[in-house]
């Protein structure tokens, strides 16, 4: 469900010049290398952790793998180093809590999801639960499988890093605290059950922040960091003439309109209601009550990120001739993460085939995403949706919501976020600083009360195909600008000792 | 391609006391005695022609067995008695074009389709090729196949009534032109083709109007004189970004709403332009400058069929709870009647299946069907949508048309339309005159210039199930109401001395 919009249109690439950072890291030279000769040996028994885990795919919507996946999860976690190790029934279900006291000042809390997207064998080229090692060009030798990449790849990589303190028999330099779902692919529904759990809500927030392990270096090494992104809610608008006082309940003979009013032309009606400037600006009432505009500062920071990407290649890409109001591609990016929207993801109405069919539908459905930009709430959203439609007469226009989350934000000089820019600096990995994705990905979850955390995402390293076909991530790079699988869990070393040493 | 709306709603059941009939027919009682007993002993051989017919399915979208089909149909009109018939090429796929000169003052023209629907023989309780007979409860012996009913039973029974003249030695009253096409089904794109050649159009213009044979007999007996119906148009708005300046060529990330235009919300913009009054009224520029209003005898017939009927079952058959506005069912009728409409027949777009995806499509496409009074033309009505929707700024939306009809209209006086009525009222057959029917048929074909012919259904006896499984046609009525094979042949024997002697 990371529904994370990563591409050059949303990245703002900037040299963090003018940002706070912390000082060059103070582990020493000695460890360093111990970590690094740690993760070499490591290095095959790691590919091997990442390849058992694919062959074990838990996938929650069809209940798969569900009680193998936690307790594996689990002894993941205690292999790893983790001295307190729970499984966290839920309403759904389970997952699992872990702590690692390490006698240090400060903890770090990360966040897995040990459940994987749904997939096809048939439209892979290699099978999905096998792991095997493949060929991508540019890149190197990759394992493929499904959750390769999203996410027990990254996630393994993390672990490794702790297998690597172990071996090295150095004490990592902050305590840690490890949450994990098998829910994430369905929307994390159950998510709240496990954080309110009052002996892990105090643990959580204890923690200077929390990360999700990623591996989204592209070829030029570039990564993210993002600093917030957008809420969504998706939901269809359901018109049917079962719920409407005039009908039909269900499809009837076409020429009957002359007598008989129609549900799809409700909708269309209801849709109209529902934005202004050509649907590119939502008409819902009170919509922007709530809507925070962008600082100058993070608009400088967009137009900074813009100045160094090719506007022409973005439309190129996107298939467009111009962005809205055919605003320059600064300004369109800017609009990208300022503006809220309503979007229309589907129609679905009586005969759908080809050519026509003579029939006047009893049902006609909008698939609809509203993304959402703070201040505003997915409750308040969905009820200013309800609001609109009943004031409108549309009070028999169903609302059917399939999940979302609020938007997020983290602090720019929050301590995660200056320890990952720390971290990236180090290691020489030119980094975008994105004051907000468009896309959405859960990081309300952390980032609002109760546990009010700075959340992001960090990793180096590379792979791709989250939820399609041939999902991959790179273990031996043969790019100098992309980690392969010993750097990659180098790079989570580091931040430990980056979120450690944080002025 | 019959899109003929036959249901109680639509059907206005009078008695015809007020209008002018014909006389009593004046064939002998000698004549109609030889004629009944040659139609007796050809019964068996009449079974088995349906039979062989739909053994041989001719069907144009498949390029199935056109030619054998074509040539099956002019040996059975040969067989039949006519002494001029030939195979005329069209464009498409052709047709037969024949004629019996009996002799007579005056002549009378029928219309036939050689070709039938597609058909999955695993729908079926009986092989579709077959022509088994079967029970149909409350209707008694049927042939079920595919073309029972649409259109080979009802025509090989007219057949059957001039082999039946044959066999008594008489010479039938009126002279015949017959003209078959193999493409109904499809819509009739190449029937202009045969209408054009000069000697087919001379001989048709001599005709006192022109008739499809039918056997639409309901329970009670009862069935529909129809006087016009209304022209369709069906059509596809296509809003695509690969046409439209701003795009995208393809589904994108929903996330990118905030800086791309939709297509989507393109498509419903332009639909909103459509209509007014709920959708209920076409708001397309000049849409009313050609309709003809129903007159007040028109709207009287309408009425005084209403009265006949129970409204609140009308609503309840189609799973309404009211008509458009209110309006009384009588009223509703009359609305149904006289209003052309804009329906929305299907929406799609993007995302149809469960749950959402998060996209922004690149196409989003409304199928359409416009309903046409007297006096719109399909070219009219193609040509307003088109300037419509350039005249609103969407001259990228595409038209795609799949097909339509002209509306058409005969006269009540007509010779065509008495004599109908003339032979109903002597076989006691309760009759419903129908000022204009809500859905369409080709009628305009013949209707309009050059022609200018009356055109119309005739027929007894029942069937059903055209484009659908299972249809049938019966031939042995256990239904004291309705007409078997033999009862329905003498009705097209009585049909042409109706013709021959109105006066």
């Amino acid at each position: 469900m990371l529904s994370f919009l990563r591409h050059g249109a949303a990245c703002t690439l900037v040299l963090a010049a003018s940002l706070p950072a912390v000082p060059a890291l103070a582990q020493s030279a000695e460890e360093e290398a111990a970590l690094r000769s740690a993760a070499e040996s490591g290095r095959d028994a790691s590919i091997k952790r990442i390849q058992d885990w694919i062959a074990l795919p838990s996938i929650a919507a069809e209940d798969l793998n569900m009680q193998e996946g936690v307790e594996y999860m689990a002894t993941l976690a205690r292999e790893a180093g983790f001295d307190e190790v729970e499984i966290v029934p839920t309403s759904g279900h389970p997952g699992v809590f872990a702590t690692m006291d390490n006698g240090a000042d400060r903890t770090l809390a990360v966040y897995f999801m040990y459940d994987v997207k749904q997939f096809d064998p048939a439209e892979w080229s290699s099978p999905p639960l096998e792991g095997a090692i493949v060929e991508k060009e540019g890149f190197g030798r990759a394992i493929m499988g499904r959750g390769a990449v999203n996410q027990k790849g990254p996630e393994a990589t993390f672990l490794a890093a702790l297998h690597a303190f172990k071996e090295a028999g150095i004490t990592p330099p902050v305590n840690l605290v490890l949450i994990a779902e098998g829910e994430e692919e369905i929307g994390s529904p159950n998510f709240g059950d496990m954080t309110a759990v009052p002996h892990i809500q105090t643990a959580l927030k204890e923690a200077e922040g929390i990360f999700i392990p990623a591996s989204w270096q592209d070829r030029s090494g570039a990564v993210d960091v993002n600093l917030g992104s957008k809420g969504v809610v998706e939901l269809e608008l359901i018109s049917d003439g079962a719920n409407w006082g005039p009908g039909p309940k269900t499809d009837i003979h076409s020429s009957l309109k002359a007598a008989v009013e129609s549900p799809a032309w409700r909708l269309v009606h209801a849709l109209e209601t529902l934005v202004e400037d050509g649907g590119n600006t939502p008409a819902i009432e009170g919509w922007y009550e709530n809507v925070r505009p962008l600082t100058e500062h993070e608009k400088d920071l967009i137009r900074e990120g813009a100045a160094l990407v090719d506007p022409e290649e973005q439309k190129e890409t996107l298939g467009i001739t111009r962005w809205i109001d055919d605003l320059p591609y600064d300004e369109a990016m800017i609009r990208l993460a300022q503006e809220p929207t309503v979007n229309i993801e589907g129609l679905v109405s009586g005969y759908t085939g080809p050519g026509g069919k003579t029939i006047l539908p009893g049902r006609a459905v909008a698939k609809i995403d509203l993304r959402l930009v703070p201040n505003q709430t997915r409750e308040e959203a969905e009820r200013k949706m309800r609001a609109h439609l009943d004031a409108n007469g549309f009070e028999d226009i169903e609302i059917e919501v399939s999940g979302g989350y609020d938007p997020t934000e983290t602090a720019e000089d929050s301590l995660m976020i200056r320890a990952e820019m720390a971290t990236y600096e180090r290691l020489g990995i030119p980094y975008a600083l994105n004051p907000r994705l468009a896309g959405s990905w859960p990081g309300a979850m952390f980032t609002d009360p109760p546990l009010s955390l700075p959340a992001g995402h960090f990793g180096i390293g590379h792979g791709s195909g989250a939820h399609a076909p041939d999902e991959y991530y790179v273990v031996e790079s043969t790019n100098p600008n992309v980690a392969g699988l010993v750097d990659a869990t180098m790079g989570y070393a580091h931040l430990l000792y980056a979120v450690a040493e944080a002025e």
